[in-house]
């Protein structure tokens, strides 16, 4: 079925180049017209996969979210315990520039995201994902009765989320090194729950 | 000079409708001819104190910003500290409706200032106000050689951007009871740095 590969290597197609337009000027000047002409399609060219807008913007950041998963698992994979959850860290901190755009991406869609709970719920169910990662993880260094330990889980997964805004908007003060360094704090504490 | 009283007591009114206009629309539906409206103000009205939509939107960020500081002045004022430290935190934390209403703001603000530098300076000096603020009283707990002090500072920082758009964007993960116990953590960590 040929046909059928084909359509999903355009969506897939289609979707790369709007995170990168996103990335590089904002969602403010998206729109279909503009990016086909960007990427050089015909006008129109998108609507058989994308009809709207917003169905695009949510293949978008589902592609993006995908793809953090992706290195996560791989990063991850053969690791426990604090040494998975650095590897997990530094796969979502915006320490190149690719995780810098996804950062941004992941700043304009959470104002989306504000106005549409569609959107909303496709943000929550990647922190549900990564709850559950940090789970497995925290699990193989304390035990299940530690009341501190979901606390541990949802404020790195905070400072995460924080640590995107800082890098794009607060730079000076969230470089890759000084990042890398407060990775470090939070990490060396996190070791010394149990202590 | 009742004029120039008037003029200014105008311009806090408007900022003031603007700013509870977008924590419940969104900044997508603002322009100035709805949110007059919506005020009750004549069409145009609003144009000799803020010719554009971004003079509106930096005047509206800059009161919310305003208002957060003078709730930490007052907090903080005669604590020391980790004490002024949690009273600080509690101000930004989204702790209540107005709090999450300031979250709404600052997401929307953040997607803005990413295609803006002249807002993105208005956020990043909000953020050097609070790092001096932190500065002083980690210098009450620490020793300046302390060389993780600055990086607490700053992941603390992050976490406290984080728990905004946690709160309103993953809401069940970061309730007021789970952002205390997140508050909790990170400040119990904090004050065994030096142990």
């Amino acid at each position: 079925m040929p046909k059928i590969v084909d359509h999903d290597q355009r969506r897939k197609e289609i979707v790369e180049v709007t995170w990168r337009f996103i990335a590089r000027e904002g969602i403010e000047k998206l729109n279909l017209r503009d990016l086909a002409a960007a990427a050089g399609y015909a006008n129109g060219a998108f609507k058989p996969y994308f009809p709207t807008r917003d169905t695009l913007l949510v293949a978008t950041f589902n592609f993006v979210a995908d793809a953090t998963n992706r290195r996560i698992q791989k990063s991850a994979s053969g690791l426990f315990g604090l040494e998975a959850i650095e590897a997990f860290a530094r796969e979502v901190l915006p320490l190149d520039e690719l995780r810098r755009s996804e950062a941004r991406i992941a700043v304009h869609f959470w104002h989306l995201a504000l106005g549409d709970p569609k959107l909303a719920e496709v943000n929550a169910a990647t922190m549900d994902n990564w709850r559950a990662l940090l789970d497995s993880w925290l699990g193989q260094m304390f035990s299940d009765e530690d009341t501190r330990v979901p606390m541990a889980r949802d404020s790195m997964i905070n400072f995460l989320m924080g640590a995107q805004v800082g890098s794009v908007l607060d730079a000076k003060a969230n470089t890759v090194a000084l990042l890398e360094q407060q990775l470090t704090y939070q990490l060396d504490l996190l070791a010394t729950l149990n202590q």
